[in-house]
């Protein structure tokens, strides 16, 4: 079969073997956002139109493909939900070159009521095989850093952080922006960021240190974008954690899937706070994929 | 004597008695911003040059008029300092039609070693009788709030939370903003987000749950801001309480000092949050600036 997922900015193609492995993949910068006109079979045509000639005729997408903006909209299914279920729920997109269907997004409510969704995320923690098989928490690091609860092969809810984009627009406009300038984005000044998040007096306030670390020329300017996002990080971890521990928080173990560079700041933002972190790259999706594929009913 | 508050967008003068009273008021819009060229002189000499006139001769200045954008620098005094100390490090203006002087501005640094700066705000908050009788915790808000303990008399140390600026950059550059017009800044809307504020997950995760409700169509447009209002000044007034109370946070006496509809908000958040707040407005400059005037040597 064809996994494929396909979110806002990228598209990540995967044809799996029978056994689950991966025998080719293609990448490419067409996210739905790039597409034009929402010619999203002609894109799937020129992208995986070997492997369709080669026999392949099961095709299945997840991501923002099924959003509202995307080919076709995946009704969110409710929490809790594993691969069976989303492989109940998947959406046939009626395409004339193959059988090709969506897995839907999940929604959920974290422990305030208040309503989350995701789209993409759940295929990609369901294929981590140690929370499959043991359960645990995930974290997917972004825009809107998603840490997903798993329990007897389900997810059972998950929480978003607004991290990412909070980080643009502090940099971007506020006066923190003129105190910055592009470096290395981990280091030491990252792990001090992450330091700083433990202090007293709350985000807020840390927030107002960077400025007065870089007037009391403490923090060059080269340094002070990852002290900002360890800052930020640290808060989300600290706080993650904490939500998702319970009883158990020091010792907890993290699954953190997502692009190396990031998830490696997140590792080390977890160890920092006392969690452990599992690092997994982006072809957990694939694993996925294949995953909700086999419990599919491809008629 | 004549005490004026000046700062970056605004210029309040008080002409004070030698019983404390204020006997006159000037407002404009004429911050140190808004005076072309840097001719602070003139800008006096229109504003205050009846008082002059009739006779006044000493005039103290506080506020951001004694920074480098100002109209000449008044170096920072460390904490902890009071009237005394603040009337025994006067800036001499050298200007020709009266003995002006410029109160510094305070430096202090947190509980972890971080550096912080105020200018202007240490004579307002010298300006509330009950600090300087009892000691205790103020509260200044705006785009960067501070927070003040006092005792003996002096200020011995604060904080600064960016709240304000981080409203306006996230209102302004994220996702926040599509789902928001103005409405009222407190009500109900803004008494959720502070409630909002106390729950588990942190504040990143609750700025992402403001688009999680608006797309769930529990939060109507306009009711937006308020919540988000309300969710940042909660996690200052929450962290910042913790903060100073030490032992004793639970019915810890604020007095917030400030424009009323500002004072109005934080005020109900202390109060939500098991504080008690008492409201002052910005004519505790005036008694500021009179008391430290008391305390000069004018030669």
């Amino acid at each position: 079969m064809i996994g494929i997922d396909w979110g806002t900015t990228s598209f990540r193609a995967f044809r799996v073997g029978r056994d689950g492995e991966i025998r080719d993949r293609r990448m490419a910068p067409k996210g739905i956002l790039n597409v034009p006109d929402g010619r999203f079979g002609d894109t799937l045509r020129e992208e995986i139109g070997p492997w369709l000639a080669a026999g392949e005729d099961r095709v299945l997408l997840s991501g923002m493909i099924g959003s509202r903006q995307g080919w076709k909209e995946a009704p969110y299914l409710p929490c809790p939900a594993g691969a069976g279920e989303l492989a109940g729920a998947l959406v046939d997109i009626g395409f004339d070159w193959a059988r090709v269907k969506l897995v839907p997004g999940l929604s959920g409510i974290d422990s305030s009521g208040v309503a989350e969704v995701m789209r993409g995320e759940e295929t990609q923690v369901l294929g981590v095989p140690p929370l499959l098989r043991d359960g645990g928490v995930a974290c997917l690091p972004g825009s809107h850093s998603k840490w997903v609860r798993v329990e007897g092969g389900r997810i059972v809810n998950f929480t978003t952080h607004m991290t990412g984009e909070a980080f643009a627009a502090l940099r971007g406009y506020t006066i923190l922006g003129r105190m910055m300038r592009d470096g290395p984005t981990g280091g030491a000044p990252f792990d001090a960021g992450v330091a700083r998040s433990a202090d007293p007096g709350g985000l807020l306030h840390h927030l107002f240190g960077v400025r007065a670390l870089a007037l009391a020329d403490r923090l060059p300017e080269s340094d002070a974008p990852a002290y900002l996002s360890g800052i930020l990080i640290g808060h989300e971890v600290r706080a993650a954690l904490a939500a998702a521990a319970m009883e158990q928080a020091a010792g907890m173990v993290v699954q953190v899937i997502g692009a190396p560079e990031l998830t490696m700041l997140y590792a080390k933002a977890i160890t920092a706070c006392g969690g452990y972190a599992e690092r997994h790259d982006g072809e957990a999706a694939a694993r996925g994929l294949a995953l909700v594929g086999e419990h599919a009913q491809w008629g």
